[in-house]
């Protein structure tokens, strides 16, 4: 596989035009609408939340993947989740992808829709449609930026990636945007990410590929333990690479995972880096488990804590804080076994405290970046995850918004 | 049954007696070391943590109550959790057991032990064994108040309960201390419970009486989330109350366990007001569940939901929070059914908002006791469990502690 290329700003993605526009949902009249539009249809997969209450447009998501071929575009709003709305939701739902459809002369089975925002509030519909006809115009190969600022809702940035790389002599272009800050005020915002790709690839070739892909970044990713309605995460591949097209197991296909996985972990951690009150940003590297399984749900755990991340905010190498977390995630583990260590500092070896050099561990609390390497000394596979620490702001930014 | 009668002191417990002295484990020579006796041999059986790492006196009180058939003694020190200390853990444990016995002349078999505090640091063996006299003749059937002080860490306050009814003629006393404040700081504390009973009861018929009494009370309870390496439920019945073997499931079994699980539903009530920050205190009754335990899960997941406790900190009556933490907690649902009503102000109804008096709402969430109704409408199951808010100071609490 070539280097992939990775770039904090989306440059020309073939096929693909974005744009970020206001229409008028959110009182600050910030950018709240946003559009994709793929040239040629395209293919598409979606993971989705494992919350039981599900936003109307998870819902009208999951049926259109099911069975529609191929999709033209994917519209975002942002300012209202449109969730525990009643029978009204998926009413607002059909309303704007029909709209959409019309102004851009395609069928309404190839629209793709997702909100994020407050909850149990009927969407502004109008305010949406009446905006369709300006958000079809300012569709631009270079309108990422303002795509990714008309999803955002208490991020304090926008979040985008891209990366490419050469297969065979063709060039594969990923981009992708999110929203993100934990599940958060006003009442609960969303992980929200979109990843478009002009790869040729089979259809449940591409739905593994983002399983995989999600799992390594947004499903080990938290910022408070929360799991909203409106979780999505979508990609559109329109196939213009010219690539052979990408099937079963190969070296092509990890290629794209390697690739994709790439794109969501940057997107992922840019999330966490934006968590709400967030001061310092880490990661937890769990070795030495069973299963790639038991590595993420023990590191999951461990970044979910609310004693680990109140430390992490004090500064405190409080390794017990770590080892009990592991010990309540219900994973395989020998406590004699379980090894801590701190930005490379050991703490607690084989389950027994290691005399660590006090002033030395308190400089390493104080950066800004942490790695937490936790061994569970059981077995051979490992994961990492990403987290942020728990800040007075956490608590102000979440109690201090009113209904 | 007769009425159940409460006191928030603890009186006479036929049959035990208690101390609380000050050993010198805490810097702040606060009370650190507690004894039960009883006068003749009890019965006993154990509620313990699901944590996968135990701590040693965990592991010895399971091992002894899976042994031995009647004990004398449970010792109690605070200040330090004896927790990933590695083999010397258990030496400490044994060594303390041995000491008591000696000083109490008992089989040291007929001891139980358990330690909360600081974890990762070896307990301070001598100080303990040193204070064994003292705290021996310090015994007294007035000494509750020093035994429930002896075992606290961040506690505010000591918690104690008693409740008597007359089983026939008998009068059956039972008499209970506990201490909590969430798994915290300094490292992470314990929630720990103890109780003490004339009853004379089947020892099977005890444990499950115990089981059920803790999963209505400290299993239903949480101020953070957190599963502690020492988390223990004791309970000790003499027999002295000469009434007549309370067995199989019976009206005087049933008795029993009503009398147990009110006495543990007041101790772990007392926790959770005294929780780290807590401004509130939270009763979230879950109705409409297909289960006994999806009721109390869905509860429980609300009750941990960081989102829902800041927003109650924050007076906001945040209903969709509410509905989103039972849609992550995996339990049986119809989105279209859930209704929630915070203090008796329905605010959604069958999955729909409800138009709801702002100002009365405002004024309801001002109040320092909340309940929350959830209505799953799935069923004919339900359960209530016990939260705090989540306040600026749990952050602090957490944050400031350095090791």
């Amino acid at each position: 596989m070539s280097k992939i290329t990775k770039q904090k700003k989306i440059g020309l993605v073939p096929g693909f035009k974005s744009a970020g526009i206001v229409s008028g949902i959110k009182a600050s009249g910030a950018k709240d609408l946003t559009l994709i539009v793929s040239d040629v249809p395209a293919i598409a997969a979606g993971v989705f939340t494992k919350n039981r209450v599900l936003a109307p447009s998870v819902i009208y998501n999951k049926r259109r993947l099911a069975k529609v071929e191929k999709f033209k575009a994917v519209i975002v709003n942002s300012g209202n989740a449109n969730a525990c709305t009643g029978p009204q939701g998926m009413e607002d739902c059909k309303t704007i992808c029909d709209s959409l459809a019309k102004e851009l002369a395609i069928n309404a089975n190839q629209t793709l829709i997702a909100s994020t925002g407050i909850i149990g509030v009927p969407l502004p519909t109008p305010k949406i449609t009446s905006a369709i006809p300006k958000l079809a115009n300012s569709l631009s190969d270079k309108g990422w930026n303002q795509a990714a600022q008309g999803i955002m809702t208490t991020d304090l940035v926008s979040k985008m990636a891209e990366v490419r790389y050469k297969e065979g002599k063709k060039e594969i272009v990923l981009a992708g945007i999110a929203k993100g800050s934990g599940m958060i005020h006003p009442n609960m915002a969303t992980m929200l990410g979109f990843a478009f790709t002009n790869a040729n690839i089979d259809k449940k070739v591409l739905k593994k590929a983002l399983q995989l892909a999600t799992d390594a970044s947004f499903n080990s990713i938290t910022v408070d333990g929360e799991c909203s309605t409106n979780d999505c995460v979508l990609v559109l591949a329109n196939g213009l690479a010219g690539n052979s097209k990408i099937n079963g197991n190969g070296a092509s296909y990890k290629n794209f995972v390697a690739a994709l996985t790439d794109l969501c972990q940057t997107l992922a951690q840019k999330i966490v880096r934006d968590g709400e009150g967030a001061t310092k940003f880490v990661t937890i590297a769990v070795t030495g488990s069973r299963s790639l399984k038991e590595a993420r749900k023990a590191g999951m755990r461990i970044a979910t804590s609310n004693l680990v991340k109140t430390a992490l905010f004090g500064e405190d190498p409080n390794w017990g804080r770590i080892v009990c977390a592991v010990g309540d995630s219900g994973v395989s583990l020998n406590p004699e076994k379980i090894s801590v260590a701190i930005e490379g500092q050991m703490l607690a070896q084989a389950g027994v405290p290691v005399q660590f050099p006090k002033k030395k561990v308190d400089r390493l609390m104080k950066k800004k970046e942490i790695q937490i390497d936790v061994d569970l000394g059981v077995g051979a596979e490992s994961a990492k995850v990403w987290t942020c620490d728990f800040s007075y702001d956490y608590v102000k930014i979440n109690a201090e918004y009113t209904t």
